[in-house]
Formats: C-alpha cells, sequence, structure tokens
C-alpha cells in the first residue's frame, strides 16, 4: 500500500471466521472450472435431499402475498413468540411470550447478548473447540474468551476441572453449545446438573445455552438447560436454521429464562438494543410459525438420512490410517484428528492442501480453536453418500501420497 | 427491585429509540381498544396504498419455491451486488460489484461501518437533528458522536460554519442523511461540494451518505455524493425498504467509494465482519433484484401520492395557530414546530398527551435530538388525505383546548 491509509479499529481486524475464510480459496478453483466437494458449510439446503418443507414455504409465500412486508414488532411478531414460547415449555421451562426474543438469526442474539452484557475486562467462558463467534465478539466490546476443554479422547466431554478452575466473578457469561458445533457432541442431565452447580458460586454469571441444534440428537440425551436451572439464569438460542432446515431465512430467537428475576436490567439492556435495530424479516417469521404450529413427523425421515451419512463417516474414518473421530451425537457435525505428524501441527496446510490437490474442502480444526482445534479438521455430514465416499476416497489417497 | 442485579452494560442501557419507544404506550392503549391513528412509523406497508410491487413480491416467490433457502454469500448474491452496482453508476460513480455488500437493512450496514471505524475517543459528526442510530451505535464502542446543525428556520439547510467548527482529526465519519430523516430536508450539488471540500482536509475522515430516500426527492436536487467526490471516501447506504417499499424485508447494502484506494484496511474489517454474522436474507435478496431490473415507472404514481399527502400536510399546518413547518423536499417525513410555550419545552409531554387524549401517535423531535429536536414532532406523511385530515382535526382540537 503506497497511500496513506485510514485506520481500521483493531476489534474488526481481530475478526476470524474459519469457515467462511476457506471459501475464499474454493471459489477461486471454482472460477478456473473445478467440481468441488464441500464437506465445509452447515446448511443443509446446500447439499440435495434436505429441502426447506413446503408448508413452511407455502405459509411464507401466503405472508408475502397477504403483504406482511412492512416491519414488524422488534421483539417478533407475537404470534410467532406465542408459539416458540409454547416449544420452550415443552422441553420443559415456563417461557412466557414475552421471554422470546425473535432475531437475524443467532448470531445477531449472540452480538445483543454480548452488547448488553460485557464491559472491558470481562470474560465469557466457551467450550474449545467452539463456533467461531463466541470468540470473535465478545472482543469487540473489550472482553476476552477463554476455553474451557472438552475431551479430545472421550468423546469431548465437558472437563469440569477445567471448568472449575477458570470460573471467576470475572466471567459474565458461560457458554454451552449442546450439541456441540464442531465436534457433534451431547451433553446430557447429569453434566448440565455439573455445570449449573458450578455456576451457581457466581451470582453474576448467565448461562448461554445454544440449542439450535437441539432437533438434531442422536442419542436421546439432549436437555434444554433452563428446563434445569430453578435459579441460574439462562440465555437460550434456537431458530429455524438448522432444525427446520431454513438457514437462509435468517430467523433465530434468543429465550430469557430468569427464575429468581435478576436479569431486569439485562433484559431493558436487550430490549433496547432491539428496538434500535428495528425487527427480523416480517414474512420469513410467519414461515417459521408454519414450521412450529404443524406436524413434526417429517424431520424423522430427514434426521434419518443424516445418521445414516454419519455412520458411513465413522466407518471410513475407521478404516483410514491416520485418521481417529470421536462418534458425533448430534448436529451434522464432526471433528476429524489428523494422526500424521506432519498434519498433526498443520491442520490449515492440510485443508488448503487437500482443497488445491482433492478439491475436497473441510474445515481447519484450529479455526474453531488454536489450542483445542489444532490437529483436527471439521466434517460437515450433510452431502449424500456417493459424495462421502468420495471425499473419503480422495482424503485417504491424500494421506497416503504425502506419507510417501 | 429486591434481588441482586446482574449488572446491564451501559452501552445497551444508553440505547434510546424514540421511534419505538413511543410505541409501547401507543400498543396499551390499542389492547384497551381505542383506534389510533399513526404518523409515527416510517413503514409505507403499515399504511394503505402503497403496497410492495407485485413483480418484486412474485421474483420472492419464486426464489423461495426455488429452494433459496440456504446461505447465500456473506458480501451478497453476486447478480444482487452486480445490479445495484449498475444502479449506482448510473447515480454517477464507479462502483463496481465488489464495492457493493449486502446486509441486514441499513441498519446492519451501519453497526458493521461503526464497528469497523471507531476507537474509543473517535467522534462521528452527524446531523441534529438525526435518525437516532446515529446517536445510538457509536457509544457502544466507546466513540461519540457530536451533532452539526440543521438550520431550523432556513430549510433545515446544513449550517457550513457549525460543521467547520466542529471538525476535528477526532472526527472518523461525517454523516449526511439525504433527503434527511426526520427533516425531509433534501441537499443539492454546491452543498455536497461544500460539505467534501470541508471533509478533504481531514484525511482519516469517511462520509456515511445515508441516501435510502433518495427515490424519494420531490425537489430534483438530490445527489449522490459518492458521484460529486473524486478523492474523499463515501460509505454510501441504500436498500429496498423506502424507494421499493419492502421495509419487512430487511434488505440494505453499504458501497464503498475509495477514489484514492485509502480503505483498505477499513474495507478489509468490514468484510471480517460480514463474514462473522453470515449473510442477509437469500430469498429476499433476489425479490430486491427483481426491483432493480424491472421497469420502474410504477414509482411515479407512489411518490405522486405521497406528494399530495405531503402537500395537505403542509396546508393544514399554515391554518393551525401553535405550529409551523419547513417544508419537507422528500423522503415522507416533516419536522413541525410546536410555537406554544407550553409544549415548545415538554415535546414529548405533547406526544404522549395527544396519544392519550386524542389517539394520535407521531413521535416527539427531542428523539432525534436533545438539543435541535427540542420542541418538534416528526410527522409520517404516508397515511391518507382523510386519516391525514382526521389527525390534525384532533391536533388542532388538542392546542385550543390545552391554551385554555
Amino acid at each position: 500500500m503506497t497511500r496513506t491509509q485510514v485506520p481500521v479499529a483493531a476489534r474488526a481486524a481481530n475478526i476470524e471466521y474459519a469457515i467462511r475464510d476457506v471459501v475464499v480459496p474454493a471459489t477461486k478453483l471454482e472460477a478456473e472450472g473445478h467440481e468441488i466437494l464441500k464437506l465445509n458449510i452447515g446448511d443443509p439446503i446446500a447439499y440435495p435431499g434436505l429441502p426447506t418443507p413446503k408448508h413452511m414455504v407455502e405459509a411464507y409465500v401466503e405472508a408475502l402475498r397477504n403483504g406482511n412486508n412492512g416491519y414488524s414488532p422488534s421483539y417478533g411478531i407475537s404470534d410467532l413468540r406465542s408459539s416458540i414460547a409454547q416449544d420452550e415449555r415443552r422441553k420443559g421451562w415456563p417461557a412466557r411470550q414475552e421471554d422470546i426474543y425473535v432475531c437475524h438469526g443467532v448470531t445477531e442474539a449472540l452480538q445483543i447478548i454480548f452488547a448488553a452484557t460485557l464491559e472491558s475486562g470481562d470474560e465469557v467462558l466457551a467450550p474449545g473447540p467452539h463456533y467461531p463467534p463466541y470468540m470473535a465478539y465478545p472482543q469487540m466490546y473489550g472482553a476476552q474468551t477463554v476455553e474451557y476443554k472438552l475431551n479430545p479422547n472421550d468423546g469431548w466431554k465437558l472437563d469440569f476441572n477445567d471448568i472449575e478452575a477458570k470460573m471467576s466473578d470475572n466471567v459474565k457469561l458461560l457458554v454451552l453449545i449442546n450439541p456441540n458445533n464442531p465436534c457433534g457432541a451431547v451433553v446430557g442431565k447429569d453434566e448440565i446438573f455439573r455445570l449449573l452447580s458450578i455456576v451457581r458460586k457466581y451470582p453474576n454469571c448467565i448461562v448461554i445455552a445454544d440449542e439450535i441444534y437441539d432437533g438434531l440428537d442422536f442419542t436421546g440425551e439432549q436437555k434444554s438447560v433452563a428446563s434445569l436451572s430453578p435459579d441460574v439464569p439462562v440465555l437460550v438460542l434456537n431458530g429455524v436454521s438448522k432444525v427446520f432446515y431454513a438457514p437462509g431465512w435468517r430467523i433465530g430467537y434468543l429465550g430469557i429464562h430468569d427464575p429468581k428475576a435478576r436479569l431486569t436490567l439485562v433484559r431493558d439492556g436487550i430490549e433496547r438494543l432491539l428496538r434500535s435495530r428495528l425487527c427480523a424479516s416480517t414474512p420469513a417469521q410467519l414461515g417459521y410459525l408454519a414450521g412450529l404450529d404443524s406436524d413434526r413427523t417429517w424431520m424423522k425421515s430427514y434426521s434419518d438420512k443424516i445418521i445414516k451419512q454419519r455412520n458411513l463417516c465413522v466407518d471410513r474414518i475407521a478404516k483410514i490410517e491416520g485418521l481417529e473421530v470421536q462418534s458425533s451425537g448430534g448436529a451434522f457435525y464432526m471433528f476429524v484428528k489428523l494422526l500424521d505428524d506432519r498434519w498433526a501441527e498443520n491442520d490449515k496446510d492440510f485443508v488448503l492442501q487437500l482443497l488445491h490437490e482433492e478439491h475436497v474442502l473441510v474445515v481447519h480444526g484450529s479455526g474453531f480453536s488454536a489450542e483445542l482445534g489444532k490437529g483436527h479438521f471439521r466434517v460437515v455430514y450433510l452431502p449424500n453418500i456417493d459424495v462421502l465416499n468420495d471425499a473419503f476416497d480422495r482424503i485417504e489417497r491424500f494421506l497416503i501420497r504425502h506419507r510417501g
């Protein structure tokens, strides 16, 4: 750069989002005419066989045609808030309509939570590895994300000793992603109770329960954190993107479980932030409403397809020298360990070389945690069996070739 | 509050958004069965006669039915970016597809701009009165908004002496809203040149050109700031909400005009922030695309209706003792002065009492600027002539009654 540059704010320069950052070289290869096998993005619609259900699409269509094209209330359309509250009550906590706030995806809910709770010097305790915005956003407000360990040798279970060691009065938010992205691990009742017993000692700490994948639990063990907390405040995150297969609609929500009425100020801050940014998409909210209010038996065939694909990945990985994986209990992710020394220290090189040589796109583990994700890569098991088989053939060939 | 409250972050507690804040008591009155005449919200769809054009709705419908329900590229669908760039080139600056970034409304574009440019202690110079987020958001990053005066006695023209006096190296962003919200004032070529000649002296200052109402200029004088700047960097804001009558779709954009290549770092920061938050609504982008790519002769009949309504308001206000207004040249707002002493110092009381006694909802001027908006209220002239007449009858009755 020869000219004087206008400075960028440090908070923006520091943002990294590995999942989208690796798309840049892949897009370049596609522009050159190469076909890429994409196992990189958690978007069911990007793969055949998992379309947004027709009754939801048609409700959205009707909303548009009926003229629902203006602004909606800042906290969400009341019918939708009411149906979401009902859904959360089914999960076991006494959600009222006024506890539910509809957002432009869970991402916006996170931005608002961090803006409403974090001051300079505060800490967010989040799992390592984790979904990148949990690291990217708190630093925007002068706060810091500290990772607690998921155990890579024991199904990515929570390391409670590590959590206890890292808890302090500075920790304002403790994050549980359940099922986890990128590992696919599911946390059950006993572990949630144990987690709550730790958080309970810190009266200014709120739990963020990111349950966006809760309908994609293949273990039957997944539980709503709010449903198990009689006292600790919980901010529940969920939406239309994953379980209802409509990520491009950008509708998520934040639910406030505040059993001891300690979030009055935080709630007021959240509401102020929500009002200032107008609203989420109006017609899309009505599409989501149809999904919540209709029969959901269709979900089983979708899950069954995804489970088959997961099983195939587990089988293939077991037979490939140089790879190892803890089976994924939910979501549509698994976090694969690279055993060869060459890649164990250089997972991003693995991803970029694999992309260029074999045209398979996965995301490097260090993008989900510099320390705890290193030497891994994330596989999205949404593609069809044929594509997954082809991808693992190529991965195997790649590993053999580079082993020499 | 009897229990210990978890603290809220100061940045969230400080947010005010007058336009939505006055809706709270109005909603309460509606719940009690009262019908409210709403002249408060800049949403054409909330009023009869200005629906989103059918060809745009149908393109959106087609997008949904064709399965465009997954994530889209973080900077926007390339066809849409290309059409927006073409539209901006028509306005006179050499926009390329890669200069256009599609956002969840202009609000998200603003959040991203502020996050990418402002450090603690920086200043944003914005018109007073102004659209509230220009005051609300910069403080979230430790920066401060300073108002420059619009002249209340001369058509809300820019006060250049005030701008010059307030410019400094601390000012990182200078905002021009053109046509202005809440005053409806339009800034022409000569004034833009004069503004640029001031900004030019401060090499780290970028102009924000909020041109979301540019297709609602009734004077013929409105000009794109970027088209008049051969050197000063300009961030252009626009979208589907106002001129294309689809605010509930939540699609806006940010265009980067960087003629001297000084925004390389800022652009990188903006792109990082955009990638971290995934994307704007995918199917809605295709609805907007249809609007941009189709014939726009329909816009004239919409504008004609709005102009008639504006003229009626001007006529009515001229005949009501206690009110005065500078005619609005664009957008669909006018900013009415309260002449009676009782209200001149208490515009919020005026708004709340008018709401409770006469069931007419307008927004208090001090919500758009504590100092420069005081003693005014904003009227949205989107309702039909009959509703506007009814509202002004009630306002007149109210003023007479309180004059005693």
